[in-house]
Parts: structure tokens; C-alpha cells; sequence
């Protein structure tokens, strides 16, 4: 059992001039990642015959398989499809069966089926058609020197389709993969660096057989653990074990889930499973709490609501925040957020609150409370929590960090309720 | 002046299993195609020193700039500059400035520097570092045969800082590039094929020297005319000439600025204009308008706050919604989103507001009020407009969606109140 590399290409001018992300290639990696194979290479190019021949010579030269995607659609830039053919050395030819299933793709939705749909029924003559099922492109499938390569159009959810019904069987009959698993630990309030010299020792006796890798992003950083072998059990066996080790040494006050979780997942779950109520009382954040926590589904279940109080006034009279306090200690204060989270929690009749009062800049700052100085207070049924942060100079920054680190308290204070 | 050709190089193990959606290339070739280079591949490879070698080689030769993104990080991980002083026949040293630089960085910040942060003040010592004023990792401009080479961080906003201030500089005064301008008109309001058929006539008259490119996001089309030549100011005449051309087509009600501008930056300035202020009520939208306002650097002279009252009890306690209208006509409601409005007007005291109720989804749909049913109510000093809105299925769709069609919808009702 080998190795077994692959190559992703994607075809289009519009990748080259910035105009559109190319998410294809991610959701393509991640299925070939999951069976096993190894991505050597994505490469966007241009619509371009050259660059089309050229790019896909040096990948079968390279690469047991080579995944293309994007240019078989019906208009004068799509010519992937010419091009495949002129370089395995054939021609086009009308393929009865796929003019059949785009005619019934016509019929079966009363559209009127035009010359440019019938040329998508045209495929080089020494591929195999992969069925598309929900566009009018089918997949094109050529064999040459032991190297499987696949043409799909571009089209995201077409694509999707047949990267599962065709091509990954396609690939498992054809090769003989290794097993590969892979784990993330999610990580809050950790940098990069810190985190790092935390694993040093962990990391330099970890067995060759693992790779780990830093995915950070803003207040968040996610670890990612994997494996690869033979035997399924075992490796989902050795997996778990070195995560629990990393676990363990980072600190659930860090380790808020794994892999698909998200802080405003995670806490909707926990909220759920003790029948709890949230809210919660923004100014520097401005909204994105809420976003945050209402961007999951079934979240009107656990959260009342949340009063972005941006002006003075608004504190003191939506949730009573004492004008004194705010004129003595300043809005950005212990008093001021905790005054806040309670009045959330008493406004909305939740059972948890969070609240957040910083200098998110670029102005505001003073040489007392320079910019990026936030208070976050969190109410259980229990007590009060606050703390202080400094964060940066960045207002775009700070409102997603502070967002982050809020979440994160909260998520710490459910716990600890739960416990009780 | 003959074309100027680059590559885009970005690293990581984490884009090649498809757990992260390369972004900052779309972002580097953009910048890059608006000056006028044109980009020839995009390519992602592994953390691996011959893959990088490799790759940079070939780019080399076949292209005049290379920007390489990633794996200048501190972590084992990151092994692209020392790849890069080997390619270039060299090792790494400490840069002096770069270390004072990363010094002040964690003292400004009151954090503490580590080793490993030392570190990132090495680099290949045939190369120039561009300094990152917002993080750790310095960039690293090479020349090489006439060939410019640039690594830069991979963390987006790091690396779109360097782009901006020191990439795009660098390439200006290396190359001899073709004048290229560009204006984009911003839409809200408009599909893709809806202005495809209104422009039809006009994009078939555009002279040769133009291009054009629709770029659609969700609620938003934008609208990029480009025109090259040699004489600028004639470029500038001509390039405002079809602009106007396009705005008079498209309507005032739909375009909504230009280049930068976004409807909630254009919002705060019409607010400031006329001096007025603004609340917000949301409850499908869970705070994603407050966010999207408050985004905006000084966004405080105007906003006033919002309530997110996702319970129905929170809609009559903080908005005085009458809890019978709620009962008799839903929270998806026309005479619940104006009450909402009208409440957050008087419960911040401002002079605008805007409402939402709808259905996000997944669940709480019903035959008569599917998913994606939505009213959105705006009112002034003189009177409330509502309208209903039928959006799609994907609850993250809905809410953006949402968002931007309220915000359209006040930057409509402030143009109408400030003719008055």
C-alpha cells in the first residue's frame, strides 16, 4: 500500500482576477482527505487551451489522480472539454445515452432544450461519461498510464454530486488507500506562540505516524490532529488517546469542542440540556453576540433577546445602569458591565446574561483606557463574573476577539453552574 | 509595455485537506489584476520544503512576480523561510529593526515576547523584510533575475495590510504597467440576470477597452467597469462617462454607492449630514444589522442602540408590541415589524428606526408563512413604510439578506426625509 497523490485543477478566468473564491477545491480535498488519498497540488488556471494541456501533463506526470473542475459548461469560454480531448489524442462525439438524460432533464422541468444543451451531450471519445443527475454536464472519466483523471463542471452542487456518487467510488475500486483519520480540537483565549511552547514536549514525542497543525483565527485557535494506518479501530484508538493528552494539557477552560463545534454550538447545547434561558447586553460588540448566537438554528429555544446599548442613555434606561456610576467610573467600567448583565438578565427574565462595554476604536481611547480596553461580565442564577482585556488596535479585531472571549465565559459559567 | 505575469503561491497542509478555503488568494490576485498584473496560476502546496522549492522555481521561471503566502508563522509548521533562504542560496539572521519592531509589538501590548517570537525577527539574509504593523512576521521581498518574490504571512489581515502598503508600491515602481482604472458601482436589490437583461443593450455598445464583471454576494451586486490605456486623465473622462450611463439605468433606488462604500457607511454619513440619529428592533436578523452598523469607525454619533427581541415576550415588554396583535397576527406580521419599529424609536428616543420579523429557518415555517418570510418596517421623523419580502431557504442567507434589504430600505426613507 503506497502513497496515492492527487492533483486538484480548477479552470475559469474569473479565479485568476479575484472575482470568485474557489471553495471547490476545499470541499474536493476534504473528500479525497477522507478515504485517504494525499493532495499534492490545488492550481486555478485560466480558460485557456495551453494552460489546460500543460497544467494536466505535469499533473499525471506527478500524480495518480488529477481532479478537474470548471470550463464544461455551454458557453463560447467553456473549453475543457475540447482541450481534454485534443490531448489524449481524439475527438468529439454526441454520446446517445447523455443526450437522453438531457432531454429528459428538459422535459422533466418544461424547459425548452436549445443547440448549446444538445453540444453538452458531445464527449471526447475515449472518456467514460459520469451521469449528472442534477445539471446538464455530465463528469468526463479517462484512463491513461495507470492514472485516473476526472473533469467535472464547476457548478458547485453539481460538482458535490458526483464527487460522491462517482468519483469517490471511482477511486476506492481503483486504488488501495490507507486509513486516515483526523481530529480538531477547538481552542479559546490561546495564542498561537503560547500554545505552542505549552506542546512543545507533547509534540516532539509525538510517533511519526500523527501530523498536527495550528489553524488560528481570530480569538480561536483549532488543532488539528491526524492519523494514518492500516487498521480502522486501532487508529481511531491511538487518535483518542493523544487528544485526550492534549486536552489535558491545555485545560478545559480552553477546549471548548471538536471539529464542526462552534462557541455559540456549543453553548446552545449546553442551555438546551439544562432548560436555561440567555441574553445579553452589548455596546462595544454591538450586535455580534447576538449574530453569533442566533446564526444557530432552534436558537429561539434559549435566547430571550439581547439590547445593544451604544448610547449612555440607553444603558441607564433599558437596563437601569446608574447614570452616577457611568459618569464616575466611565462607561468602559466593572460597575458599568456588570450593571449591564444585570439588567439584561432582569429585562429579558433569562437565566444567564452576558455583557460586554470596551473601546473597540479607532477612536475613544485615553492614555487611562486606550483603545481596545473591554469588560465582560457574565450572570449565572448564582453570581457575577467580570474581567477586564486588553485587546488591540484593530476595531474589526476587537469586536470579533471580545465576541469570542465573552462566549467563552459564558461558556465556562454554564459549566460551573451545571456542576452544582 | 508588455504584460506582467505573476504567481500566487499560498502554503499549508490545512488548504490541501480542505479545511480551509483559500481566501487570500482571491484577495492578492484582485489587487494585483486592479494594477494592471495578470495573474497565471494560484497554486496550493503542503508545508514541505521541496514542494515549495519546486514550485517557486518553476513560478520563477515562467513568471515575473511570485507572492508567496503562509508558513511564516512560529510554529514547527512553518518552515517556508528557511526554504526560501536555501532556494536563494543562503541561511537566516536576526534583523536588528525587525526584532525592535516585534519588541515594541508584545510591549505595546503589555504581553510577553517568547523565544519563539524571537525568532520571527530571522530571515533569509538576501532579502528585504517589509514590515507587518499589525502582527509578528515580516514579510520578505526577494530579487531574483529580474524576478520579484514576495512571502508574506497567510493571516488575512496581516497579509492584506502588506498588500496594500508595501506589495502593490514594490510592483508600481518595478514594472512598467499599463494604466488600468476601475469604478464599481454597488447594487442592492438587483439578481445577477435581472440586471443582465436591464444592461443588455448597453454592455453590447461598450467599446473594447472596457471590461466588465458582475460580482454578486448575497443582497448585493456589484458592478466592476474597467478601462486600460495609456492616458490617464482621458481614462478617468471616459471611465465616469459609462459609470453615469450605468447609474441612470440601473436607478437610485438600487445603486447605493461606489468602490468602498457599504450601506452602512453610507448610512452614518447621510446620518451625520443631516444630524439625525437611529435605533434599531430586530428579531429574524438576531442582531446582525446592529453589527453591521456599528462595524463603522464612529458609529456612535449616530447609533443609538437596538433591541434583538427574539422572544415574544421581549417584543411587548422592551417594544410595547401589543401582545394581542402577536396573538391575532403573528410575530411575522406587518402591524408587529411597525410597532417594532416604533418602539425602538421611542425606547432610544432616535429619529430613524428599522424592524425585521421574519422566518430564518430551518424550522417555523408554515403553508401560509414558509421560510424566508419576512417584513421590514422603517420609520422617520414623518412616517413608516413596511414592506414583505419573500427570501430563500438557508437561514445564514436570510439573515444577510434581510439585513441588507432593511439597510437599503432606510438609505432610501433618510434620501426621501432629507429632500423635505
Amino acid at each position: 500500500m503506497t502513497e496515492v497523490f492527487a492533483d486538484i485543477i480548477t479552470i475559469g478566468d474569473e479565479l485568476l482576477i479575484g472575482q470568485v473564491v474557489d471553495t471547490n477545491s476545499a470541499y474536493i480535498a476534504s473528500e479525497l482527505t477522507k478515504i485517504g488519498v494525499t493532495v499534492r497540488r490545488i492550481i486555478s488556471i485560466a480558460d485557456q487551451a495551453t494552460s489546460i494541456t500543460n497544467t494536466l501533463d505535469e499533473s499525471i506526470h506527478q500524480s495518480d489522480i488529477t481532479i478537474i473542475t470548471g470550463g464544461l459548461g455551454p458557453t463560447g469560454d467553456d473549453i475543457t472539454k475540447q482541450s481534454l480531448a485534443t490531448y489524449f489524442g481524439g475527438g468529439l462525439i454526441l454520446h446517445p445515452e447523455t443526450l437522453k438524460e438531457i432531454e429528459q432533464f428538459f422535459t422533466k422541468r418544461g424547459a425548452k432544450m436549445t443547440d448549446r444543451n444538445r453540444k453538452q451531450a458531445e464527449i471526447p471519445d475515449m472518456c467514460t461519461p459520469l451521469r449528472n443527475r442534477i445539471g446538464t454536464a455530465p463528469g468526463l472519466l479517462f484512463r491513461k498510464d495507470n492514472r485516473t483523471i476526472i473533469a467535472l463542471p464547476g457548478v458547485p452542487f453539481e460538482m458535490k454530486a458526483l464527487i460522491l456518487e462517482d468519483v469517490v467510488p471511482v477511486i476506492l475500486s481503483n486504488f488501495n488507500l490507507p486509513v486516515k483519520l483526523s481530529i480538531t480540537i477547538l481552542t479559546a483565549g490561546l495564542s498561537e506562540s503560547m500554545t505552542a511552547d505549552l506542546l512543545e514536549e507533547w509534540e516532539s514525542n509525538l510517533p511519526s505516524e500523527y501530523t498536527f497543525a495550528y489553524l488560528p483565527s481570530i480569538g480561536i485557535l483549532r488543532l488539528r490532529l491526524s492519523i494514518s494506518g492500516k487498521n480502522e479501530d486501532n487508529l481511531k484508538r491511538q487518535l483518542k488517546y493523544e487528544a485526550n493528552k492534549l486536552v489535558q494539557i491545555l485545560g478545559k477552560k480552553h477546549v471548548f469542542g471538536f471539529d464542526d463545534d462552534t462557541l455559540p454550538s456549543v453553548i446552545g447545547n449546553k442551555l438546551k440540556n439544562i432548560n436555561c434561558t440567555l441574553s445579553v447586553a452589548e455596546s462595544c460588540t454591538g450586535g455580534y453576540i447576538a449574530h453569533q448566537i442566533t446564526s444557530i438554528p432552534g436558537s429561539s429555544a434559549y435566547f430571550m433577546g439581547s439590547a445593544t446599548t451604544y448610547a449612555n442613555s440607553a444603558k441607564s434606561q433599558l437596563l437601569q445602569v446608574s447614570d452616577e456610576d457611568i459618569v464616575s467610573q466611565g462607561a468602559v467600567s466593572k460597575k458599568v458591565v456588570e450593571q449591564m448583565a444585570i439588567g439584561a438578565q432582569q429585562l429579558f427574565g433569562s437565566d444567564f446574561s452576558v455583557a460586554t462595554s470596551g473601546i473597540a476604536g479607532p477612536d475613544g481611547g485615553t492614555d487611562e483606557k486606550p483603545v481596545g480596553t473591554t469588560w465582560i461580565a457574565v450572570t449565572t442564577p448564582h453570581r457575577i463574573i467580570s474581567q477586564l482585556f486588553f485587546f488591540g488596535d484593530s476595531r474589526e479585531r476587537n469586536i470579533i476577539r471580545a465576541s469570542v472571549t465573552a462566549l467563552n465565559m459564558l461558556r465556562i459559567s454554564i459549566d460551573e453552574y451545571s456542576k452544582k
